[in-house]
């Protein structure tokens, strides 16, 4: 009953039978290739020395100003003559202060310590063996992200510190931005000593590229793909990589019978109306039915000053009538749906079950809050909710790899397996058993 | 740039447009749903409820020996008609001594301590924030395993102790004893007041069941996939729900220049031959060749002796004719194959780097062990080879979840995410972070 296992670097399930030639296929599998020699090297490589890599970088980052705005013009002039979106094009454009910034988080991520070689657990067995479970790198990590050219900085960087090679698809709205970008990482990396093809790109193979890159199991270790959920849908149904899925955020904030309300309306208008487009903000309201005759009038007419839409279920639609602000009826569609606008659903509910059971059915499984005075409704709720972040008195828009004190953010995680939550430099890592013997054997 | 989400209960990738009636698909999410429904309560069950539902069912095994025994009778003259094989119908059959021995294991899992709950980390923020990270219960797990009734009550167990549900697959071979098994363990959870609907087998819809069980992400959190290559290949592959990849076992043992070969010859064999068939059975052995001459007699005598087929490169192929072993000529599928036999494959290295070299090409990552009693090539081989376990003069035989101190084993984890080498209780977990504040906004 023996079984030939597949070499991981020749063959892979991308390379079936029939697979036939495929210049795009081996193109990217060349690349993923040449990282994963290069991984083998970072793996080991002294902290000293990745952190010399990201200082050069950061520096490089600077001194090159003005060919980055040069390659990065390009790209928003395309993007102009194509019909770029202006907010699309914002998130695309970058100038001397934010190049400046982007240089000055790779000089944040050189301060972090480094994950790799963390003794997570270990013992001394009764037999004498000594057991130690200790953090490596993942290996190579592929990141595919939409046109924010500071994520191709962010990325690598993260990538490298925990000892990782990475494989960027940046997008093409942004390619000749992160052209430059990738060019400085890979001089970076030449100047201490560190192979070039630690960090490459896909985007000359634009989406064909990516397709391959997610079927490079064995050549890849990890896929985080960053962005729309249509981007991360995608990666996760046709990736035989393993992947984390990232971010999607309908979370909810529910005023309780015993909130304090003066602090729910602080942490309701904080939590939706902060930042509007990012995966924390809350995108729906709940309020118990026996404070919302008083809580409803405040909090709605600080959403409509605030100029959020809202989107009412019956009772909160007559609320809103009586002040005289505009609010559409909610539909089952409201519930679900992650507005990234000022935008928000609001519905009464009856009691802290109900608001629970709403919880469950709609949530995305990213963060969750509840206002109240009550211990034992707080420990239910955070007991019974099963999302990443659940947050009592508190904001939404914590759920943040700098907010926890991770000192980084890979991306916010949605699903269970491997990290959930805000991702630091720890959850870019795996784990290996290191056994120490003397000669045992087992009985 | 509002994104709808589809409601994680009521559609999921497998229902696409044009997915249609599918009543299997149907059945088998309906399992799955219930099984959720399950798992929210499983998820807040106490330590002691559970232990309950354990210590019945541990009984309940014991209590129905004949029942039992009459359903695997069905299935083995069922197999005997299907030409099963010799060895698979020995994983197939239950005794007395073995169903006592499954009931025993079922009550060590009581004793083990409870994951869910336990603190990973946690700290108070700057501005008050109680922050901290706890482990959860996964939620639904599937497992899909072939003819080894004594795994339905392991991973059923397993899954139940750290307050997952679970929904399995056990093959056609055993379907009568694993009806069986499945009722006695509905009949304990019951029996302490939890769902029957935690723990239920998706047999009666076969191949075609699990196909949907893979797709059903969103319903079922965690796959984990036992037995051969194929198998594992196919979850893999074809899974939409997050995979833990067990088992394939290309161990390697290699001999370094400064080894004790007394010792040497004793961790070979019994990485070897304690069992052929597990997974962390070594596979090949690699010998310094400055040793060669030494060490290759001795080991290929030991080998043949203990009946073990021999595949040699040449210079192993010439030490073994000079003793008149016999051996076949080593070919490049011998150093990838996972013989699971009394067999093995032996190859002589110039050195360390070619040893480390050959690793990497030909291993699955699962156990390397090297017999050296220099702390230099110790230092090199543990921090260079990237396997889930690898070992200093130890032997393979040890990569085991008993052996490792965790407990139990719910396999052997040979991928990066999230497990890697054995799994116990924590790796059937998944963490939320609960934030606890006093109003705190962010600025």
């Amino acid at each position: 009953m023996s079984t030939t296992i597949e070499p991981a670097a020749a063959t892979s399930p991308d390379d079936g039978p029939g697979a036939g030639a495929d210049p795009v296929r081996d193109a990217v599998r060349e690349v993923a290739g040449r990282a994963r020699e290069a991984a083998r090297d970072l793996a080991t490589a002294p902290r000293q020395q990745k952190d010399g890599a990201l200082t050069a970088l950061a520096e490089a980052l600077v001194a090159n100003t003005e060919r980055i705005i040069a390659a990065n013009t390009e790209d928003l002039e395309r993007g102009e003559r194509t019909g770029l979106a202006p907010n699309l094009a914002d998130r695309l454009r970058l100038d001397g202060p934010r190049i400046a910034a982007i240089a000055q988080a790779v000089h944040d991520i050189v301060r972090l310590p480094d994950p790799v070689g963390e003794v997570v657990r270990g013992s001394t067995l009764p037999n004498g063996l000594q057991l130690r479970q200790v953090r490596v790198p993942m290996g190579v990590i592929g990141m595919v992200y939409e046109a924010r050219p500071n994520v191709t900085i962010d990325a690598a960087s993260l990538a490298l510190k925990s000892g990782n090679a990475a494989v960027l698809r940046g997008g093409s709205a942004a390619e000749s931005t992160n052209t430059v970008l990738v060019g400085l990482i890979r001089g970076a990396l030449e100047s201490v000593g560190l192979p070039a093809g630690a960090v490459a790109t896909i985007d000359p193979w634009g989406r064909e590229g990516v397709q391959h890159l997610m079927r490079a199991r064995g050549l890849v270790d990890l896929l985080v793909p960053r962005g729309g959920a249509g981007l991360i849908r995608t990666v996760v149904e046709n990736s035989t990589v393993p992947v984390i899925e990232t971010g999607t955020g309908n979370c909810h904030v529910y005023v309780d019978a015993s909130a304090d309300q003066a602090m729910a309306i602080e942490v309701l208008m904080n939590s939706k109306m902060r930042r509007t487009s990012v995966c924390n903000a809350a995108e729906t309201l709940l309020v118990h039915a026996d404070v919302a005759a008083d809580f409803l009038p405040a909090a709605l007419k600080a959403l409509d000053a605030a100029g959020a839409k809202i989107h009412a279920d019956p009772r909160a639609l007559e609320s809103a009538g009586q002040q005289g602000i505009a609010a559409e009826a909610a539909t089952e569609d409201d519930w679900y749906t992650e507005y990234l606008a000022a935008e928000i659903a609001v519905r009464v509910v009856e009691n802290l079950d109900e608001a629970i059971a709403h919880i469950r059915t709609y949530s995305s499984g990213h963060t969750e809050a509840i206002l109240t005075s009550d211990l034992r409704s707080a420990n239910r709720f955070t007991a019974e909710v099963d999302s990443a972040v659940v947050a009592v008195n508190a904001s939404t828009a914590f759920t943040d790899g700098a907010q926890f004190g991770l000192g980084a953010e890979v991306g916010i995680s949605t699903q269970k397996l491997h990290a959930r939550g805000p991702m630091g430099l720890a959850e870019l890592t795996s784990t290996k058993w290191i056994v120490t013997g003397d000669g045992q054997t087992r009985p």
